[in-house]
C-alpha cells in the first residue's frame, strides 16, 4: 500500500481504546529511526487497515519482508500487553515465522498457553476496518483470560 | 567439523535407546537428499557430539545456517516425540530462533507449556558426548511429564 491513503479516520474512536494505543507503542518500539515520531496515530496505524481492493493489489503468494513481520509481531506484542494488564501476569508472545509467510502464533502465561494460532498468508496480514482488528484482539483477549480463570495454578496465579 | 571425526562408538549402548533411535529418525526427516541412507548412525549423529576441542574451534560468535538450525529442531522434535509417546498426548514443539542463533524453544501439550527454554549460542549446538545428550533429553521429558502430571486437564487429558 502506499503512504497517501490511510483508512483510518483521525477521529476514529477505535484510536481512543487501550488496544489502539498499545499498538502505536509497540509501533513507536520497532521504529528505530522515529520516523513516526511526527506522524499522527492514524498513519502509523494505516499500514494494517487495507481495504478489499488493496488487499487484492498484493499477490496472493508472497514472501513476507521485515517490516510485515515486524507489524505482525507487534500485533500479538500489543496483546500479550493486554493480557499482562488484565491479569497481571507475564504474558510471552512467541511468533515462528517461515519465509514463506506461514507460521504459528503462541502467548504464554506461566505454564499455560493461553493463544494457539496458525499463521497463513502474513505478507498481506490486514484488517478491513481498524474497528475489525479490535474485535479480533478482544476476542483473543477474552479468550486467554478465560483460560488463565480456568487454569490459575498453571498460570502462575 | 568435519565428515571424517566421529565421537560416537559404535557400539556405544545409549544408540540403541529410544532417544536415539528417535534422533536418527528426525535427522532422516529433514535428510531430502538420502544422504544418510547408507550412513551408520553413529555418523548421522556425529555433528551433535562434538569434543571441547572441536567446540573451541567454533568462533563464538556466529550465524547459525540452516543445516545448524534443522539439527536443533530435530533434537526438540524428538524430544517432542518422546512426550508424545509416554502421555499419548500430542505435543507440539516451536523453535524460534533470531539469525544470530538467540531464541526461544517451547514444547506444548494441549493448553500446556512442558518445555520452556532460552536458546543461545546456538551455532555451537553440541553436547560432549551422546550420554550427555540423552541425559539433557532425559531430564526435558521427565520435567515435561511431570507438568502433564500436575495439570492433566490443561494438557487434555
Amino acid at each position: 500500500m502506499t503512504d497517501t491513503q490511510i483508512n483510518i479516520a483521525s477521529d476514529d474512536p477505535v484510536l481512543e481504546t487501550d488496544f489502539a494505543v498499545e499498538m502505536v507503542r509497540q509501533m513507536r518500539a520497532i521504529d528505530s529511526y522515529g520516523t513516526y515520531d511526527k506522524w499522527p496515530v492514524e498513519q502509523i496505524l494505516a499500514p494494517f487497515v487495507l481495504t478489499k481492493e488493496q488487499k487484492r493489489e498484493i499477490p496472493v503468494v508472497g514472501d513476507p519482508d521485515e517490516i510485515v513481520m515486524s507489524r505482525v509481531k507487534a500485533f500479538y506484542n500489543a496483546i500479550a500487553a493486554l493480557i499482562e494488564k488484565e491479569c497481571g501476569l507475564m504474558a510471552v508472545p512467541s511468533i515462528n515465522l517461515t519465509h514463506e509467510g506461514f507460521g504459528r502464533a503462541l502467548i504464554t502465561v506461566g505454564k499455560l498457553v493461553v493463544m494457539d494460532k496458525t499463521l497463513r498468508d502474513v505478507h498481506r496480514f490486514s484488517y478491513p476496518t481498524l474497528s475489525k482488528m479490535k474485535d479480533e484482539a478482544d476476542k483473543i483477549l477474552s479468550v486467554a483470560l478465560e483460560i488463565v480463570g480456568e487454569y490459575p495454578k498453571a498460570a502462575g496465579l
